[in-house]
């Protein structure tokens, strides 16, 4: 790892309103001045409605937004009133299996994409093409924990950036070997990109310049980051 | 919560080897060039051992390290092989309750400080008192995640800044009003900070600039951030 290196996060302005079919890597190479080694990070919503993932639904309608939530998880965890904690096609552990009714039009749900990693790479790949940059990208997410309060973003997606940062084997500051350190670089990256876009602006991505380059690599939020169930002490 | 933000993120080099008694606002105001707003992420090894929370063991001896590990725990949540998950004293869930070898001399182990957000609070002071800066003060610690593999900082202590911003009642981009946001802005803030430091570098702070003013705030990770254990769905 690389001392005395800075990070600059930027917020990307000027993406304008997403529709299914959008061409995100169009709309974030033209929105972004990206250079080589960025990561960029692009919050699930925007990737979700350029996919076409929105359902029609009553946002007062609490039995047709639960039989929503069920078909798009694998297990229930947990129930408390309305929200259930549920275990997603894609092994993630969330609210609402991801399913959210904020920044869409009313009468309308969101959907998780259905391979974020593929989402990632359809963006990385365009902004290559397009743009002639090689940049990392992140789908992010907003995920409550267990044990905290208050949510943060992680991630869900990676293309070209890693999910986690495997230090087992190199040494601390005082020569000894380190255990168990497998970083989620990938959710530090996404929890950083919320702090200049908040909630309830109109900022659905942001530029993390200066990451280590030996994080750019191919890499998987499915394969590095879900915890299969059977190594999970808590489901 | 202000457009257009970009943040930057700064590791503090040239910190000296932090032994107990160490007035920690000092060393970190003399090598870290601070500005008003800033917000200055510690990582709670060197806050351990400025505060003396280190205590004697034999890393090979895994019976002691088990007592001690028990002796900071409210709660063993679980077991496996030499791994405890277990509740501190502070109402954190994590592994071995932040009971850590790495980063201290062989034959001393580093618990973590007793009250975090004293810690911080008093750096903070201390910055202002002899460097005349005001800043946001974060702890941050190494901590695992259910669901979720590798590990992410966070915070454990905070002073001068957010643990957590209330969006609820804000409207989305939309028009829509935000039900049940309430952001982790800390754990985010330990998270990018960890991005510039590395696990085995000699980076144990890290400067975030750039976040909204409207963060710094006075705050509290024990009452903020620790979710009370009527409360959580997993325990």
């Amino acid at each position: 790892m690389t001392l005395g290196r800075a990070l600059t996060i930027l917020p990307v302005e000027g993406i304008p309103e997403i529709l299914p079919g959008t061409v995100l890597g169009d709309c974030l190479g033209e929105a972004a001045a990206l250079e080589d080694g960025d990561v960029l990070v692009v919050t699930q919503k925007i990737v979700s409605k350029a996919e076409g993932r929105l359902v029609a639904v009553d946002p007062e309608d609490r039995d047709a937004l639960r039989r929503i939530v069920e078909s798009e998880s694998r297990r229930v965890l947990r129930r408390r009133g309305d929200l259930l904690l549920t275990e997603t096609q894609h092994g993630f552990v969330c609210a609402n299996a991801g399913v959210d009714l904020s920044n869409v039009r009313t009468g309308e749900a969101a959907l998780l994409p259905v391979d974020p990693d593929r989402s990632a790479r359809r963006i990385r790949d365009r902004l290559a093409a397009r743009f002639g940059v090689r940049v990392g990208v992140v789908i992010s997410d907003t995920f409550g924990r267990t044990w905290r309060n208050g949510v943060t973003d992680v991630a869900i997606g990676v293309a070209g950036v890693a999910a986690v940062v495997d230090l087992r084997g190199t040494t601390d500051a005082l020569g000894r070997t380190l255990r168990a350190t497998v970083v989620c670089v990938a959710d530090e990256l996404a929890g950083a990109a919320e702090l200049v876009m908040g909630k309830a602006t109109e900022i659905p991505a942001a530029i993390v310049r200066g990451v280590d380059p030996a994080w750019l690599v191919e890499a998987s939020v499915a394969e590095g980051v879900v915890r299969p169930y059977a190594e999970d002490l808590f489901r």
